[in-house]
């Protein structure tokens, strides 16, 4: 019986959506396995003193649940 | 102060997705008491060679929050 | 690399909604530190012989991870 | 001049979602005529003790106005 | 106090969206009185022989509770 | 077999929110019984002379069906 | 086994979205036979020279699936 | 660099929705120049006396941003 | 270079929706090859003389596009 | 011919919702006139050090578009 | 009478979005003509032992219909 | 008394999304101080000849209201 659960993170990089992806998935990895899959929810960019300084990306990502707690 | 937590899960079932949802609540209450009610959000079928093999769904299920860290 | 978990909690309170969300945001640090934002995501209210009862709020929170587990 | 009138409602059934949706139609067509169609809107599952024992429905349904009142 | 009901009405001219609206309301209001406003969700055509022959509305008008029942 | 029908209304007060959704919920009970729950849909704020004069919600409010009419 | 499929087009037409909808309907039929439906999607209008000169509408059509391919 | 800003207007119109949006247009253009494209976000219509009397529409315009300030 | 289309079918089955997905999936993999996922955008019943005689679904199909035209 | 205006800020109070949304008004009345009406789009709460700090609102408000530039 | 047709493409890249949204078009391109616009409509990555190695765009074609089939 | 404009831009540019955000925020802070933050509503591309050319975002961008006009 495989079940999936979802959680949902936020990171930021300032080179990018696709680097801010990378560490939110790092970041997953340092404490799950099974990763599945990865939607992008939401897109923001950070601005201090008129300048873009960070691309934030809202990931909801999927693992496979092993015998860690579902809660 | 009552406080129930929302946590989303995946399941399959070859006979229909009544059984799919049925799992994803028995793999939740294997580690979590208190389970409340059940959402169902999305709806898949996973085909295999041209033939429907699973039926997914994505489910929400919330559950009172005891002692259990709220993370 | 701040990375941000999200996590979504129901409460209520016969006073109002900033109390349920107060409430809400309470058991949340009481196991989480790093609280960052609240999103009110469903207001609804419980009605008994009909009277409402209890006005009841669904939040998404964000918190910051630190070495907690991802899961 | 053929107008149709939608109404809401919800109904349940501990051996599955077509079932819980025959109960609605037949509740509405005890006192409507004239029944259009039907969509689902929601699908939840009610658990006690951890266990499903009923799936849910909340379903639109489209009757023709007759004589009958508009409100 | 002054409550307001909403009711969700489905109804189509050959001629056009604003006729099919008219209908709604005329219909709407040969059984209720106090009608405040009237909100378009859907437009559709109705296809015969490859023919449009009817443009369809779903509208949501609301009117002024009285003594009504609000069943 | 318990069918539980959806009705939406408007209601709104001098006070705040909460008072509103008081209002609604007296108003459908002074004609409906077995009021089970109440969504909030919309919160707006009537404004006159540039002063909030009102704070409005549209709820949906769920009834259990008895012998009444499913119209 | 009757299967209907969507497709979605975009017309326009400088006399308003009635006669937008019924050359989006000409195109598909010209092609396609047993066309069931039409929903609207989306309304633009085109402005050229601070002058509307076009009314636009996206819609979703389906239509009887006989022996085409279904690609 | 062209950057196009977005506003939102109603207008309304006793004769229809084609009318209300060129209404619209023609105050837009009064003080803006450069006007690239109008999309319908809501249709209304307005009754007194439980007769249709106007035709309202929302509309997102979207204009070229030239020297004007970007507030 | 692995591109995938997806395209849109509605099917129906008098015994339940597990039914009328897999009628979906058999009409589109007797023309199509590849068929990746199956989502289900809509559930429908269709009611004639106060009974439901059909369960309907509109399914969103991927598959692998090979040589076949992407029109 | 009147056209109303839209735009949206967001305002926040220690106090609660409703002070918020005065808050927002009162801004926006101090530099136009003929506000018509207010909607409440999203609900949030700041939290610094595990404490609710305020109740933050972003809101839709319609002012009668005069003279003003339309911009 | 000019009208257009939308489908939808899912492609990927292991450098990033644009490059997916790129073989998307060139995917398109290869046999249609008079492509219009492109919107993205979701946006995920694919993980594989724990790291990013696609990242995939599903997108909507909008191409201009010449003599084409509409279906 | 802080409160927080909205303001929607379409900005666009041949090399990815990050630059077209760039551009965005470049062109408001020409004229506008206390730019908070960046929600991107929307991606594009443009094509011309069967060839990507520009990437394009739709931006809701937020900064403090000063002695501005809310207008």
């Amino acid at each position: 019986m495989s079940v999936v659960k979802f959680l949902e993170l936020s990171a930021q990089s300032p080179q990018g959506y696709e680097d801010a992806i990378k560490q939110a998935v790092e970041r997953a990895s340092s404490t799950l396995r099974g990763i599945q899959s990865v939607w992008v929810k939401e897109f923001e960019a950070v601005v201090e003193n008129d300048k873009v300084t960070q691309f934030r990306v809202n990931v909801k990502i999927s693992f496979l649940l092993e015998g860690a707690g579902a809660g």
